[in-house]
């Protein structure tokens, strides 16, 4: 991908952080499968599925720790 | 979403850690599928799955991780 | 839940430290599904299922490294 | 392997060192299924897959952690 | 359990560490089904499949990251 | 295992590091499965299976972490 789409990790909350931690998860699908086609007919096949659902928190877990830790945890 | 739902990271006890990790957890969710009617009709497919459970407690883990790191693990 | 379960992560051992992993990951299951009877009639599913008792394991090793973090590794 | 292929973990951008954490991902794969005609008839199996493509996302996740902490979390 | 199997998490090569490791993951299984006969019934379903051994790996990896940590990383 | 297997987690270069998490995670599956004949049946069932390869890449990941800790993310 040619687009700049992460350009910095700083967020002003944890709030923007765990938001951005969602990008992240959504941007590693894309990478992945970049045919938008394709991820919008595979949607209903995690988005109505128990277990594809606490998949993709469990993404958005992972890599929330990475901002977390990049923002020195909001502390101030 | 546009409401603020996590306004800090910071916690009073271990336990009320644990319980923001939960809920933490549960935001990933419904970030992904933000319906609440396609949620409840889901609850049954994990709350009642040995899996499923097992799977919603590792998530919960993974933020627990972030959120006692963020809190200097309480240490006083 | 209202009682408190997790007064404190600090523990005099190692292995205290492992069992009260084995706390915490139980706890996330207890959470996501509170009602005993269902969680007994779900206990023969991965407690007689070799990839459930894996995932179980796995659990506990995420939790654990947050109790050994918090406790300084038991460095003394 | 003998082509270098990670002569360094550097990156100037969070998203340069997002990009690595993918090329990190896939050499896993490679190095554990060398054959590129294996690799090739496979891609369909996780590329149209939703559980696959989430996979794919969290391994990038745990490899991002670890591109991020090298570069200081591109602290500056 | 009431016996004492984790004295402690030194060791003095790394390699003494990730055998620890296996230990702690395999006490992670033991504990959620004590029941030796049971244990050693479904030990071919794991042992046997490319899945499940990937997965025991896996928890491995987790324990041994923290064997590491406590260590120091074996850093001398 | 009497053998040794893991003298040093200390690499010369990055690549070298993810070539030992490799090692790390190939043994984590050898302890747990040691009868090579039984190992050599299963190749196939990760080696020709999208989602065997990715849970192959995951472990990879996890054990590169530890090693890039251990080698101070070979900053110089």
């Amino acid at each position: 991908m040619t687009d700049t789409w992460l350009p910095s990790l700083i967020t002003q909350t944890p709030q923007e952080g765990y938001e951005l931690a969602i990008t992240l998860s959504r941007r590693g699908v894309k990478y992945t499968q970049p045919d938008m086609d394709t991820l919008k007919k595979l949607r209903p096949d995690y988005a109505n599925s128990a277990d594809g659902l606490t998949a993709a928190s469990h993404v958005i877990a992972v890599n929330f720790q990475t901002v977390a830790a990049v923002n020195n945890y909001w502390r101030g």
